[in-house]
């Protein structure tokens, strides 16, 4: 896992740099050739379609490759998920010009990424996992880059293997002024869907390990 | 824009590498120390914060590191958008490990980040620009990763500056059975929130450039 972690926080930081860097075109070709040397490195040998990292547990819902929890995703803020003493998960994130859409400000769609992610993990922290079936979003403000958010997401209620989940995006410093209000529906899918969809995924050893119900909840920090 | 894109394309590639590769740790490490040399040749200049790059042009909407079309970002498919002959914009792409969710699939939360962006370009691509006030998805089948994806987004009607928009992501090869279905409304901001919100953007002179109506449609290619 460390070595793991430590290629992601480098590439998080390259590719932070790259969107905010003033340097000239010989300096971006010169590091376009160092990252097509450190591609090299880790073509030299991939992990088959369907199988899934060692790293991963997707029963337990770690995923170290997630593009929001990810801590060896370059594209992750990464969020870390913690359980919230109000209710269902929380986590708090400053996220740079990676994910800008208007000028200085986060784009709508990565509100809806965020907000997926948080929804799904209230839902599997509470017990339910499921997939998204519906999510609505409502933008009250424009999200601030570059200042500390706090995300929230909740379980509304549960009926069989429908999930009501709703969640928020606030400044940290004005947590109860929402800029993004979601509320989500997630479902279970039926067994044989879960077979058709999942048949082939299989752990490092080779193992067939399709998601589920988590058996703890090690998505979510304590 | 031939080193911002060959740097972009580099770290693309790097990025994809990292997900799925499956070497050891020492490879792993090596790699991430060729990315921190890559990182200080970018981090020896930086822009300003709410001083756009060279590149950009927030008047057109071409944005070189939007977070979905930018051809410099590393998290960027880069989409391609183009007119739609039946009306509003399309593009294609064909998605990788970087953007999974259940092992296999699409995560949900990058379908509202790809039906967002479509969204918004409809509405520039009909000179409608606005920012996102409602979104709203529905899931109809699990998003397959590593299969040709049609996206489209379409205004469907407009007054004064609100703007009702939709947007669907299918198989390319079964472009009639839509997997994602997206509504959204966007708002042009009144003049005083334009200015509250943007009133320190600048392009790369230094001159003033909020975003706004689009002079022209760069952003969609013919």
């Amino acid at each position: 896992m460390a070595a793991v972690t430590e290629l992601g926080t480098a590439l998080r930081a390259l590719v932070d740099a790259s969107v905010s860097t003033a340097v000239g075109p010989e300096e971006l070709r010169a590091a376009a050739a160092e990252a097509r040397r450190a591609t090299a490195l880790l073509e030299a040998d991939r992990r088959p379609p369907g199988r899934l990292p060692p790293l991963d547990d997707p029963v337990a819902f770690r995923r170290v490759y997630s593009p929001v929890t990810g801590v060896g995703s370059a594209v992750a803020p990464p969020l870390t998920l913690r359980g919230d003493p109000a209710g269902g998960v929380r986590a708090e994130a400053t996220l740079g010009l990676l994910y800008e859409g208007p000028p200085g400000y986060l784009h709508g769609g990565m509100s809806g990424l965020l907000m997926d992610h948080l929804l799904g993990a209230a839902a599997i922290h509470a017990g339910l996992w499921g997939m998204t079936a519906h999510l609505e979003l409502d933008y009250r403000g424009p999200v601030p880059l570059g200042v500390p958010l706090v995300l929230r997401g909740w379980v509304e209620r549960n009926a069989g293997r429908r999930t009501d989940v709703a969640g928020s995006i606030a400044a940290a410093d004005a947590p109860d002024r929402v800029l993004v209000q979601a509320t989500g529906i997630f479902v279970t899918p039926r067994a044989e869907k879960m077979d058709a969809y999942f048949a082939t995924v299989t752990d490092a050893a080779g193992r067939h390990t399709p998601p589920g119900r988590p058996t703890d909840a090690t998505a979510v920090q304590p």
